[in-house]
């Protein structure tokens, strides 16, 4: 029985309903800013500890939300995303461990100055305040997000798909309960206790009670958000990524870094959809064989069309395209200004590199390309908050405030000034 | 004669003004981007001279604004703004000299970090990209924020009040020549070339070819920026700022820091608006007689009311209440945890300040009020970049994301990630 997604309680003034979240969450907010990180790390333990004792509910709702998507016919990708067992609970639960154990952000200074007047400045980081986060199928997100947010001392209102909306309260019941016992205020982590879409557009609208909104999926959830928001968005839409080889690549270095750019995960924002090769690069062939072999679809201009009967020709619409499968585009341009034109006129601006031994060309790509993350001899798919030794991420943004790149605790502060004077008054 | 400004010629496609500006913004952004620290630096000096080359040409731009002003009965504050005269157009060029010589930002190594597998990290500072600054009736904005934008490596979108028409296009035509002498693209800066309310619009919708927006202007300005814009918006809205007098204070130095913080300046916003006296502080009368004698009106609550026949009874909108002006409401308040309850709940987060010889009193009121700015035995007067050492500042943000407090080069960048490897790829 799943009545309440079938049925969801009618939602008279969604408004108020964030505004009393909201409103709840600022107070939280302001208890949390002044945690210590000892505290917080507790919290942190002891939510992952409600989820391990809390392992059979959870997995008991999980069941329920699972028959549900069967009988409402989500396809098995979705279902996978959807699916818990012990070992993905038990992997969540370390998660939560592992955010209580990086470093907190919260006090750390940015910098120090003394004025001539004998007034110090420092700048010191401070939670950004209330986080929205929405998000679709996987159930992992409800307790990352609500992790994230309290070790860097922000209250997290979240939303999840409705088709999970079982497994979340579940999550959420037991995080809560971790929270319960450490003396930090439960409404630090809330979930929206409908699933009326008429509450993320109110949530979208939250100015001043929501500081920030993070959607977590795919392309269509966050161009809704971007869409409808009037809260600060930090996302990422598309990873149209590019890898380009150089004349002066080593194929012995370009050959494997295209396979796995490509093909390591297709499904990631990390993942490379257009390799450019220069026309001075002396073996294109390998590249594409490479792919085929690997079980690529090459789609390639009419240069690499050439190259191979395996390779289709693309159309205009290849260049702009974000496959997330085992699709690659291909194009020849004429040597680095060729690649930064195309990668300028297609980027999703998330992750570019450039594969060569020519270090001149290597630091022209790194200054001129404009994306979030520009690299030189490395696989695209390093685009993690992982790899670069952040800890978990709560996204990766492709906007230019804020926030760029692998977002992860950092992300989620902002900072205040203190100014510390002995009286002195301005002339 | 200013035909022009009385009847502005119909703009029949404002979003198709804004894209092309915004095209060719975008265009000189990407040189801008890469330019060095010299070039920029030269460009503005180039610019500087034309301000002092082209001055009669200006001033004479000026007085037809003064003119139709005095026509249209701007009031005398009005006018003040919007006249040049020789002294404040060699204050202008001076200004353009100074941001000349600060540090550029652009490049800058924020971080550092090699992972195990070799690879290297940086975060290296880069230009935003377009800025689009909408401002009031002073015409020195456009001289300052062409400068700041250039010196940051970003391309300014200048759109002044209809008041400074003359003045705005003679200073940015002098600019303009300036740049032309550098080997800088013209399209770095721009102003948008009517005066049509629609154009406004159109850039503050302008996502994707504007990245950020600032308003320089009065509270409804902001407010009306603030409500439009669909891209990001860096400003504050208000200036209700606190001086707290603790018990622990030092009559020595609270008196001249709440006569300093209120009355140095009362039209900026950094100004002392509300005064919070602890009931245990020994001489609340002395504050206010020194208040009422440097000229300042004193509101107050009913004990400050019962001090002095001078206090006039403070009405519950004084408490939100931003005066700009020699007006100062005054409450006596339950110690440090009364003035953060109240801080709390009227400050607009710009400056709060507190005067104890308490540490921990100073230490909790440093870390419990969420300002932007916040003040231990200063006068909130303080509260300006170039106070801070920053060189000039594009403005005082209030809002929690990207940058907070004043505003300089360095909050008019972002950064990306510099990814250096030698072929890793991920497993």
């Amino acid at each position: 029985m799943n009545a309440e997604v079938l049925t969801p309680p009618p939602l008279t003034d969604p408004d108020a309903l964030i505004a009393d979240l909201g409103g709840r969450a600022r107070g939280a907010a302001k208890r949390l800013a002044i945690a210590t990180t000892a505290e917080k790390a507790a919290a942190l333990r002891a939510a992952a500890g409600q989820l391990r004792t809390q392992a059979a509910k959870i997995l008991g709702a999980n069941a329920r939300d699972m028959e549900a998507g069967h009988a409402g016919g989500l396809t098995a990708a979705m279902l996978d995303r959807l699916r818990l067992d012990e070992d993905r609970l038990s992997a969540i639960a370390d998660a939560v461990d592992a955010v209580a154990a990086l470093a907190d952000p919260v006090g750390r200074e940015i910098d120090r100055a003394v004025r001539p007047n004998g007034i110090e400045l420092s700048r010191v980081r401070v939670p950004l305040g209330v986080v929205g986060i929405i998000y679709e199928s996987r159930p992992n997100v409800t307790a990352d997000a609500a992790a994230l947010g309290l070790m860097s001392g922000n209250a997290v209102i979240l939303r999840g798909g409705s088709e999970a909306v079982n497994s979340n309260r579940a999550i959420h019941a037991a995080f809560a309960a971790g929270l319960a016992t450490s003396g930090l205020p439960a409404d630090a982590v809330q979930l929206v206790p409908t699933q009326d879409r008429a509450a993320v557009g109110a949530l979208l609208r939250a100015q001043g009670l929501v500081d920030i909104i993070i959607p977590r999926g795919g392309k269509g959830l966050v161009a809704r958000v971007q869409d409808e928001a009037r809260v600060p968005v930090l996302a990422h839409l598309d990873g149209i990524n590019h890898l380009y080889i150089d004349g002066a690549a080593d194929p012995a270095k370009a050959l494997p870094l295209a396979v796995n750019a490509k093909m390591r995960r297709t499904g990631i924002c990390g993942a490379t959809e257009t390799i450019l090769i220069d026309r001075a690069y002396p073996a294109p062939l390998a590249i594409v064989d490479a792919l085929v072999k690997a079980g690529c679809e090459v789609r390639g201009d009419k240069a690499v069309a050439a190259l191979s009967p395996h390779v289709e020709p693309a159309s205009a619409g290849d260049w702009d395209c974000e496959y997330l499968d085992a699709i690659v585009s291909i194009a020849l341009v004429d040597g680095l200004s060729g690649a930064l034109a195309h990668i300028d006129a297609h980027s999703s601006r998330h992750t570019d590199a450039i594969v060569t031994e020519d270090k001149a060309a290597a630091d022209r790509f790194l200054s001129e390309v404009d994306s979030a993350i520009v690299m030189h001899n490395a696989s695209t798919q390093f685009a993690d908050g992982g790899e670069f030794g952040l800890g978990a991420e709560i996204g990766i943004a492709t906007g230019r405030l804020h926030a760029r790149g692998p977002v992860a605790l950092e992300g989620l502060t902002t900072y205040k000034w203190l100014v510390r004077g002995s009286g002195q008054t301005r002339p």
